[in-house]
């Protein structure tokens, strides 16, 4: 029998099935911050002290009471008494009095009467006993560096531009008060985050446990990818494209094989998965009786069982998206590129929203489309495409006020759509990102700018 | 002493690094597919045998030989005698006369004879048995389903539209032929890649081995994060949100721990860190003396030493990038956010080398810039910025054309640039990504349209 299914928008359809899902609370694990990459937190991480806890120099020079130096220019400098050094890595010896000024480095620690750092390039120093300028750096080792030099003379600074209050300085608290909340529950940990837990001496976190997701395939046709298949039989593709989604996605894949072409077997092959797992993928067999088939043991599972069966979207449109038990079962068509599509489009959101992720802008590329891509309207297309650069296309063409950067992407890009039928893996495994044609749009036109998602 | 560096432009001095650099000659190993994901191929893939490897419908409905349709219509259809069944995962059990029709589910095997098939929704089953209409899937069980029904009449078929040879057929070798190479060398394996891999039965691959990177942090002031600082002390910050970097690029992090101000000891623990890893990078001190010791042990470790010292860009002017016997050493100024910065501008396209990875486009977002950013001419600037969606801001606010959908990005960005030293590094945990102000700019206006490298 044809398939006569009320499609629904795709937004629409995520929507419903995320609204089905309890609240997430996500079970927790304590984990090494140095190992948390990529892992979403379970708490709110407070800064247990401030950061920077002692007010700190942003340049190398001398540290200074600013009003001390107001006024000094060029021509009429301001002079210093040199008081000593700050010794990187504690504390000032002593406090700076007025009309002092001490050495301190980038990360030195203001001595007590200091409110300001000038930099080196705008002094000189001045060793009265020697009568000749010389600059600290040359004068020998640490130890040796004070107001009073190896002949018993005073060393002066002078500074020829005037700093202001805080100048040069990070004060205390600057970076994060202490009790602040410096990375909400829900954060993806990026080497970033790793960082700033490591400055606040945090070395153990507590993430979101990674969500388990059972993966079946089904078909009568479908063989595990080590086998030989006879004719009419192909590899499983989906567990395995899915599997590596989900492991990108902050999941965890449960394999649980392949199942035939029977209601009863599918069956009790997904309730298991689903009472061992946070979510449960079936992908259809290519048939229209297996694609039924998986519609009805999702109502069998459990309450409210299929919420979507079919969705205005190509490749994608027999998904399947249900609930059962406060836990998302989704039917994925068998063939490899709508399976994977919709994967990225239904199974990932899915998985963040479990996770208790905060939503992050996703990945995407801006491109000059190079051909005409129509569409239906009504119906949301997602087209693999190859991004080529100008550059390599043509090396005469100068992109005006755009530099090529071969690392980050500055780089103009074409989105050069990939045909084929819409079953083809390597239509995928060639393309560089997924472009969207919205709903509204009966198809996009050569040259215009379009957004693709990485894949 | 003041640094007088001559700063050179961030690309060329990447440049300069990466052409002193040997081809990359990666070492690989042998590892399951299925395991594979983020890794880098390190062999050209060819395709064992075509895909499909025999031809395959992409829709239900009847295998035809496409002629016996030709001007078939809704007034005058094409009659045609049900042959029977292809079984899922089966070859036919006989060829396809003239006249004759199969039922075909999506994915089965073409009889010999049939070069088309006609989709369900165009056909309509006649039992002349019973004189009433009825269609395939009505009929029963697989077993039942042939031409001849169970009261011995014939079924025909009424097909309404004519189809074209090869109609909604997968030719064999239309995904991949035969010897093809479906994974250059270098290609960075993905979900598509693995199912694309496990399509052709391959479940086993070589990859080019983590690069191992060597990182070591200076600085008197410098103590590892578990401890509790003193006054003038800081956390080891960088080898960490390095490691993480690292480790996101498909390298190997091999910490060395934290040494002091002292030549003697950084030129052996970098010497080292040299002997055992492919790349080795030292974060500095804060100090100028510390950062100058750097660049000194760099010289000293191997021909030929320092290539680049002083980079025109903010944060980063200091870093320091060289090669010694075939391996790079790349000093990073002690602040984390610059650090960090430029982890991602020279060390991750050293490792990318290293793994004989084929470039790939960097993910971005475009995203409309909320304030004016003056910048110095010449100098590249890159400003951590949050992005955040125009829709939140203001939900009055229609984005003509242009959907608004939560989980894949085409939602429009606001770039808003997070103000602060550049050396604290929540400024970079708060950021979404870096916006980078082009050298030949003195700056970007607001309201323009920006490219956002996310973190």
């Amino acid at each position: 029998m044809p398939e006569f299914l009320t499609l629904l928008p795709p937004d629409e359809a995520r929507e419903k099935l995320l609204s089905h899902l309890p609240a997430p609370e996500p079970d927790s694990e304590p984990i090494d911050v140095a190992s948390s990459l990529g892992r979403v937190t379970a708490e709110d991480i407070l800064a247990p002290h401030p950061l920077p806890d002692f007010r700190r120099s942003t340049v190398d020079g001398f540290a200074v009471r600013a009003k001390d130096t107001y006024g000094a220019s060029d021509s009429l400098p301001a002079y210093l008494v040199l008081a000593g050094e700050v010794p990187m890595g504690d504390s000032p010896k002593s406090a700076l009095e007025p009309g002092e000024c001490m050495t301190i480095h980038t990360g030195g620690m203001l001595p007590e009467g200091a409110d300001a750092v000038v930099m080196l390039e705008y002094t000189q120093t001045v060793d009265h006993g020697a009568h000749n300028a010389s600059r600290p750096a040359d004068q020998g080792e640490k130890d040796n560096k004070n107001s009073v030099n190896s002949v018993g003379s005073v060393v002066e600074v002078e500074v020829f531009k005037s700093v202001a209050e805080g100048e040069n300085v990070i004060a205390i608290g600057e970076d994060v008060n202490q009790g602040q909340v410096v990375q909400p529950k829900g954060t993806l940990v990026r080497p970033a985050e790793i960082g700033g837990l490591m400055a606040l001496g945090i070395t153990k976190l507590r993430v979101s446990k990674r969500v388990r997701v059972g993966l079946i395939s089904s078909g009568d046709e479908v063989i595990p990818p080590g086998g030989s298949p006879r004719p009419g039989q192909v590899r499983d593709i989906n567990s395995y494209t899915l599997g590596a989604l989900v492991t990108k996605s902050g999941g965890e894949p449960v394999f649980y094989g392949i199942v035939g072409d029977s209601f009863g077997s599918l069956k009790e092959t997904a309730a298991k998965a689903l009472s061992e797992c946070d979510v449960v993928v079936i992908t259809a067999g290519s048939s229209a009786s297996t694609r039924d088939m998986t519609a009805d043991v999702i109502d069998q599972l459990g309450h409210p069982g299929v919420l979507v069966h079919g969705i205005n979207t190509r490749p994608g449109k027999p998904t399947i998206l249900g609930v059962c038990r406060g836990k998302a079962i989704i039917g994925l068509p068998g063939n490899p590129v709508s399976a994977l599509v919709n994967g990225y489009l239904f199974l990932v959101p899915v998985i963040e929203k479990l996770l208790g992720a905060i939503p992050r802008p996703k990945a995407t590329v801006q491109a000059r489309l190079t051909v005409n891509l129509p569409s239906q309207a009504g119906r949301e297309d997602w087209w693999p495409v190859r991004l080529t650069t100008e550059h390599t296309e043509s090396t005469e063409k100068v992109i005006k006020n755009v530099s090529v950067d071969s690392v980050l992407s500055v780089v103009k890009y074409d989105a050069e759509p990939i045909f084929g039928k819409s079953n083809l893996i390597f239509t995928l495994a060639a393309a560089d990102g997924l472009l969207r044609i919205p709903p509204d749009a009966t198809g996009l036109s050569a040259g215009e700018m379009v957004e693709v998602v990485l894949l």
